[in-house]
């Protein structure tokens, strides 16, 4: 269910946040699951499906070290789907966690920056992000909650007690010169 | 199901139309059973209810003399929602039906005014016009199907026979120099 | 949307009902849009759709001429839905419209009567019957609630109006010793 | 999301097995991640919440060492819910995952011995046992599908790596005579 290569995630590439003080980044959220939804305000299926899954997972997992973050990845109807209009959408749906602009494509490419670094095919698309930063999945369309479920949790418990050989790495606070602990 | 008392359907104020070649009015409908949905691109309940229930209509009744009409009724967060918009989104959201753009409200009212003319709480709104241009419904939310299918049935079978005494019209083939026949 | 031509909807045989304290046919429901709901408590389309529909229905027409029934219709698992499991599956899904068994068909047919004679296709069929007897709709499967909810209405409207030439018949009281008057 | 404190299951106490060729028991589904669900074929919850989601379930993790098992839990109308409406119910909603028949309850004791074992609150029940033959968790009514998969996942990271303190059992090849490796 997660990917069997790791690699980390791409950085962020954001004009201006929403629902949040300040801009987030993989590095501000290192120690925590990220689940990333990219949509468009425009896009039905986001609506639908994706945006609304994406509360739920807000809601539900608010006392795990999940964090729900939504990037605008805007690549058509651009005049439609500006900043101001996106405010008005995430108050008129009630969208409370933070939302990232994804930064313009440079010379002229209609598909952002973010959605380029992760070769994504479309909205919505939702990443999974471990708390070391790595990629662990990446998935265009409607996910089955049963599967996003899954997919979470195995991160949540793999950051109790390390992965398995190929990702984990051993917790520097797990050995010191005392001897080695049980992991925290 | 239907108003106690009917009452000529207030004429349509609007800027533009997509989805037809000619601007529609009451009176090019006449003869028609008239679902008219006022609706605003953002407004969550009308893109989950309203907007599909009115697709639906117009698809399960497209051999009927019934039409399915758009009214974009915006009354917020107008910089969000001008016509550039909605065109986006009708694309994008498969609207096939006629919509039109309700005329902005006078002396800086923020209600357009054809919905200030037909008293509309908010969106959605939906309303029944009958073939003589009646109203004889409106409902502010969402309408259940079984409900709007009655007032619509009952509509359709109104205008092959004629109604019962206050809008009845006695069909003028009904009688005639050699007695009176059945309605056809 | 209703059948082209009405014809006599056949004589309902049952032996036995729920939710009533006499037994039902078509004769005690003269005057009213009858909506039959053919069943069987392990049929899944029927749990999921067919039944769910008649319970809304009874409700939001509660205060109209409509009555719904239910018709318990076995032709296989006998074993399984004998009329004392529909009893149990009756109070814990909460019906609360009568519900008549149909009687099982004659010389080994696994098809019960009224199913038989009706010529029903299988499990969930809804039937309309105007308030003259006449069978004016019969569906296999999921009827849409905008379709059923129309052939309700026309049928309502019909009642009060009377219908159009073939199933129209011309109300006694339309015409008396002082001449004729507008159906009421 | 678990609990807090493990404890073993339950022996299972079954009459006969649906879509088996064996009995199933805890013995025989150690080493998998195991989620059994507690219904009543009359129950509407389970019919529209629990059984569809075990569907789905066993259907998703397919691939994975995941077993989803079925316990008829009959403690009321249990005239209705015999083994052989069972198959019948089985059959019918195209169930295909293993299902105990919960044997019954000693002493006239309306509630069968699984059930009350386990004690569970009504039905639907589901229950996660991990592979050691522990449970993990157990919820009545509707569990939504993000948090089952959450515990789902949990419990599959949890069998690869070994669990965290509290929980975790060093597992006996872990350490020898040689030293202690690193858990499979």
């Amino acid at each position: 269910m997660l990917l069997a290569r790791p690699r980390p995630a791409p950085a962020w590439r954001t004009t201006r946040w929403f629902n949040t003080d300040e801009p987030l980044s993989l590095e501000r959220l290192r120690g925590r699951v990220v689940v990333l939804y990219a949509f468009q305000m425009l896009c039905p299926g986001c609506v639908a499906h994706g945006l609304p899954q994406a509360k739920r997972l807000a809601e539900l997992f608010a006392r795990e070290p999940v964090s729900v973050v939504g990037l605008h990845t805007v690549f058509e109807h651009h005049e439609a789907m500006r900043p101001e209009a996106l405010a008005a959408f995430l108050h008129e749906y009630r969208i409370g966690f933070p939302v990232g602009v994804d930064e313009p494509g440079e010379g002229g490419d209609p598909v952002p920056r973010t959605m380029r670094a992760y070769g994504m095919q479309g909205t919505p698309t939702s990443v999974l992000i471990d708390p070391a930063g790595n990629l662990r999945a990446q998935t265009f369309g409607a996910t089955d909650d049963l599967i996003l479920g899954a997919q979470i949790g195995m991160l949540l418990q793999e950051a109790r007690t390390g992965a398995d050989g190929a990702a984990a790495e051993p917790s520097a606070a797990a050995c010191d010169e005392e001897g080695c602990g049980l992991p925290a």
